[in-house]
């Protein structure tokens, strides 16, 4: 294998000192000249017309400077279903739905003229349910429609009649998962800043694609694009749900700035936040399948139908991801499935990290563990037969270059011990095993394009430019790893910008669907090559070789073979910039688009991604019969990362993925009471996993060495957080000979399900 | 001549709605969370040894964060003459010298530690005046020197002593000016921020060489140049004296910044902007030039003797420019002339708009015009004689390789009906005429860089980033107008950063000596051309034809000579954006070096600047006899500026420049007490001239078409601040008889004047 000097060995993140000092600017900590502060009327109700709205007396509160409803902002929808004003016009539809929003000189004086805005409204009735909402006359949500269902996705590969003639078995399940939030550490807030000369917006906000967010500003707003500016400071969280723009916070303080002139600071209390955080879809899957005798996979068909919540916001994506995902891991003759978003008046779903695949997973790697102890084989096995390979092509065209799939099944069975474990644990104690696949990027729509800028100054301090987002994944450590071994450099002779401000930072299709690694890499890869090459051609007319001579190295630049030949980089630098006449600013350039295709909207089929990354996770537990309690005692994952860029962030990455799925499996949930308001409105009340609950966790690098990704490598940010559940819920089988379908695994369930089991 | 779109048009300032409406931020606008505010004690004596200085009082004052002295700091000095401390160690040498900084809550709280600060100072005798500094006996002001002299050039050509021998008259005479300031609107200020972690500085100040700044603040606060980022806000006037740094509170903050890990605001009082800044140097000029009876001239010998005050600063630079000029607008084989910058207690001097050109032109043209008088000749035919002409080498080297100034002569001659008026007005009233010709640029030290970078986004937005200081004289606007033109659009399509940051901005020299046009009008057209050129491949690739037979016109990319075979610009970006795969980021990158040559540090000599701006104006008087009061009625400016870019800009220039040679001729002066004390501390005592004593101005463009400069253009922005205080006095003398030699040209020196002239 090829020799790095920093590809592959430790570095801690950038920005980790200035977020642990406390100098990292989050958005919060944006406080612009003569600030207001915006707040956000919301609704009480889950379904109503907005019969009338009076603003009167909170305009004429003393420190108020705007009030603005629905009637005052021009009627342009949002989402991919354009279902959506920024403020609600004629309807609401969800409890926090927005009605009005104020800005004013403090919180305070805010907060009190919501009190006094005066609404009337005629209450509707109410679905919360998606099997319900898809019943013949279950109330519609948007009234356009004659059906709740606000997307449908689904394709059919092979012969499925036949597929289930030819089986030897056949299994059929039905799994449920709730709404669970990404539950940022910091609520999510934005400042705009209006200025009336010229009418341009700047919008500080956590967007983790900054780009993208300018066209959806631009046309809800009605400002030019040119002149919507977009500045992402730190990002306390993303896990995938700031892709999307924080639509409330977003769009209401923009409208406050551009009606006041004044900036604008909105940001979540913690209690909104929960209310109006559109977290993962709520999801209720069904499974049949049919398998020989030997545990070879003939037919497989699945159905998935997702609470949207009242908008449908970008849940197609979420829809459209799951066609290519449900057999990614296996290989299978005959293929359907099939996604329905459905409305209801439940909080809006958004993209949260590993979308729907978490939910279909869940399910999956349950049925699939049933099956093969159906057939009185070792799931193991059961995988190994199945498992899908490099050059496999899948039902839904996703092309595997590399697969680790079948290396990460044997590591964790060796590291886990599984063979001496399973089924022969003390009494209580078990262990289950889950495997999952994901895409690494994601083709939504025109250019999936990552691009990159290297600057070397007079000093040889080489800067990188990048509008990636920093939410906690280090991309920007991974690209300036990348700068500094093309460069022959250390990673801490290089800084990145900190915050992305779509003015001066090159594009970036943003942060989502774990595309970084490969886009954002190679991206920062060629920028360097191009700087280097740029360097290069000085130094080889120096030292009277040619540019292809040369190579970069312990911060010198050297003739490849004669270490002796050659000049420290600085002295290269100078050189550059002293030597020449008018030596152009030294800049290079990079940029990464994959050769990837669009999904095709009715089927969800087409190669989206250029690669796609592999992982398999075993869970010891120990489930108290008497309490119902289940504690996780260690996680065995083998994760197929390509290539290890940075084992200290990959290893981080798994334990947070592992703690997710965790939280999702035993913790975690927003449910609603008879009105439709969301519960949990504290960490108190929604259960985040702590370190209490860590459990003890192995995680193995399996490198496949990808063709597409820089050095081999492929994102992994989703695929570690998808196994843990499954593997939990087989573990507790294991222990104890109980199955739950519906999340969380509290103790009650547990419980009832050993009643249940006691009484049969 | 050629035909151009945008060029030659009048554009108004990019920067000028953001100023009149308020919004742009200058320093004092820069208010970062946890900020701290500086104050400085200064001494109160000219010259004095510091004994002891005792902060333990102000130290304890409550909300006093920090105070520092001069032995807190490190040891190094800086300045040309490496002979100034940031904040004075052992001793202090002039009224105002910085001996302790205080951080504090606030601007009250720090004033009222500076009170509690007790310094004991042993006073030393002083001295103000340059000749008197330079005579034996002398107190000394740099105790490591022998001698007041800080710095000595001179350079002989030809043979003096021949050249007057052969001459058929000579005359000697003597001038002298007191200090002028650049009386900025707004007082000087910077803001620093240190952080901590990492230790990286920085620094909001207002720049006008922001890169520049670095190395020195580098070496004086003991910060890695990697670790320093200067940021210039909207900056309130410049004049040439920003290009050093304002070491007081630049420094001073800086340190408070350090030592107590919080930003720190200093900004000065008015009254302390008066008594601390550096303004141009007084000068004594004394000149000896003989001449055949034609009035051809012979020889020329001079003699500059500059009050560099307290300490060098950068007088050095100053110095060696004025032996350039000395003899920049004549032809004369035999040329002597010498400058002495000559340390006393007086105010540090510094780089003002013309630097020292103005003393020496002031009296020079005044000369001259006394030579022709006295010869019989009309001074339009004596300059004509002599004047240098296209393709001249001057006795320093300056190479002319454009050259105006014939015409600028016969222009102005033209314009003011200068042979009816002269010598021919009614009583009192008086036609003067002066020429000037100064730098376009000058090589201080290695390489004088612009660089410039165009980037075009995806949606077509064009934006120019550029290191350039935008001090009122419109480079900006001039990049933009430059980029336009090369890219077909128009100048309001075309954005520009706003401020300069040095970790994100392209190298930039700085604006100083003239530069900007030349330099950075090139560096512009150089990077549209690169950004025109990759557009054009993809445009030319869609069209089927070469990106040689495009050109860019009227918003679209048309083949040339076939209008209707194009497309518009904003198609083209999308198909370099869209239809390529993986498009690197679309970024433009021009430089431009000029071939110049370092200054002899001995003999001044040198071709330091690419090009030479050139002009003449008559300016026409009445003198109140009783009062001794001088009205200027009109100024009739030629100016050789190689191409008119903007006229708008143009001609606010020249009548700026008018204006403030107006203010150096009748009304502005920095004088002192007998303690050695600024007497002129507010905008009452230093006058400067209003709308009310701005004459008619009449401003005629010459365009020689430079074969340097963008467009042919060449920089003016000195050329014009020159020649109205000799023509204003050449008129006076025209009118009434009196010679004034010392300026101001006050009521009071008129009267004595008048007075002489009577009892002569």
């Amino acid at each position: 294998m090829k020799e790095y000097s920093v590809i592959g060995k430790p570095f801690p993140q950038v920005g980790s000192v200035p977020k642990a000092t406390g100098s990292a600017k989050y958005i919060d900590d944006i406080t612009l000249p003569g600030m207001l502060y915006g707040k956000i009327l919301r609704s009480p109700y889950a379904h109503a017309k907005l019969i009338n709205i009076d603003t009167s007396k909170a305009e004429k509160l003393s420190g108020v400077r705007a009030v603005i409803t629905g009637k005052d902002i021009p009627p342009v929808k949002y989402g991919m279903g354009f279902d959506e004003y920024a403020i609600a016009l004629d309807k609401v539809r969800y409890v926090g739905d927005q009605v009005a929003t104020v800005a004013a000189i403090d919180e305070d004086t805010a907060e009190e003229a919501l009190d006094l805005i005066e609404v009337i409204y005629e209450e509707l009735p109410a679905v919360f349910d998606a099997e319900e909402a898809m019943k013949p006359g279950a109330p519609i949500i948007h009234d356009s429609a004659e059906t709740n269902i606000g997307y449908k996705v689904g394709h059919i590969v092979g012969d499925l009649e036949k597929g289930f003639a030819e089986s030897d078995y056949i299994r059929e399940d039905r799994f449920e998962t709730p709404m669970v939030q990404a539950a940022f550490l910091g609520p999510r807030g934005s400042v705009a800043d209006f200025n009336p000369t010229g009418g341009a917006l700047t919008l500080y906000t956590e967007a983790t694609m900054p780009f993208s967010h300018r066209p959806w500003l631009a046309k809800i707003l009605g400002v030019p694009l040119d002149n919507i500016r977009v500045i992402r400071p730190y990002i306390a969280g993303g896990f995938g749900n700031k892709s999307g723009l924080t639509i409330d916070v977003s769009f209401c303080a923009s409208f406050l700035s551009m009606r006041t002139g004044r900036p604008v600071k909105l940001i979540h209390t913690r209690e909104e936040e929960f209310i109006t955080t559109r977290g993962r879809d709520p999801v209720v899957v069904y499974f049949k399948t049919g398998v020989k005798k030997d545990g070879m996979l003939v037919a497989m068909q699945g159905r998935q139908i997702s609470n949207a919540g009242a908008y449908l916001d970008n849940s197609p994506l979420t829809a459209r991801q799951n066609i290519g995902v449900f057999d990614i891991l296996f290989r299978c003759p005959n293929v359907q499935f099939e996604v329905y978003d459905v409305y209801t008046n439940a909080l809006p779903s958004r993209t949260v990290r590993g979308l729907t695949n978490n939910a279909l997973g869940w399910g999956e790697q349950q049925h699939f563990d049933m099956i093969a102890r159906d057939l009185g084989m070792d799931v193991v096995d059961f995988f190994l037969k199945n498992a899908h390979q490099k050059g496999d092509v899948t039902t839904s065209k996703y092309k595997l270059d590399s697969c680790g799939l079948v290396e990460c099944i044997q590591e964790v069975a060796k590291a886990s011990n599984w063979k001496e474990k399973r089924g022969k644990l003390p009494p209580n104690r078990g262990i289950g095993l889950a495997a999952s696949g994901h895409t690494c990027g994601a083709r939504y729509g025109a250019p999936d394009l990552s691009t990159a800028v290297v600057m070397i100054d007079r000093e040889g301090a080489v800067r990188v430019l990048s509008g990636r987002a920093e939410a906690g994944m280090g991309p920007g450590t991974m690209q300036i790893m990348c700068v500094a071994e093309e460069l022959g450099l250390a990673p801490e002779d290089i800084s990145i910008n900190e915050f992305v401000d779509t003015d001066t930072t090159p594009f970036d299709s943003g942060n989502y669907a774990s595309r970084g690694m490969v886009q954002q890499g190679n991206a920062a890869v060629a920028a360097a090559r191009d700087v280097k090459h740029q360097l290069f051609e000085v130094v080889a007319k120096k030292l009277r070789v040619t540019a292809d001579s040369l190579e970069a190295k312990n911060r010198r630049i050297l003739v490849k073979g004669s270490p002796d030949k050659g000049m420290p980089f600085e002295e290269a630098v100078k050189a550059y910039w002293y030597e020449g006449k008018g030596a152009l600013p030294l800049i290079g350039r990079g940029a990464y688009s994959p050769p990837t295709e669009d999904w095709d909207l009715q089927t969800g089929e087409g190669n989206a991604s250029i690669a796609y990354g592999f992982g398999v996770q075993a869970a010891e537990v120990e489930v108290d019969t008497e309490t119902g309690k289940v504690k996780v005692l260690n996680v065995v994952a083998a994760n197929d990362c390509g290539k290890v860029i940075n084992p200290l962030i990959l290893d981080g990455e798994s334990e947070g993925g592992i703690s997710m799925s965790l939280g999702m499996a035993l913790l975690e949930q927003i449910s609603y009471d008879e009105k439709g308001r969301v519960r949990e409105t504290s960490f108190s009340d929604y259960r985040l996993p702590t370190v209490w609950q860590q459990p003890q966790v192995k995680t193995i690098w399996v490198e496949t060495i990808d063709p597409h990704g820089p050095y081999g490598a492929k994102g992994i940010t989703e695929v570690v957080s998808l196994a843990t559940a499954p593997a939990i819920a087989n573990a507790i089988y294991d222990a104890i000979g109980v199955r739950i379908t519906k999340l969380p695994i509290t103790p009650w369930r547990i419980l009832e399900a050993l009643k249940e089991k006691g009484r049969a």
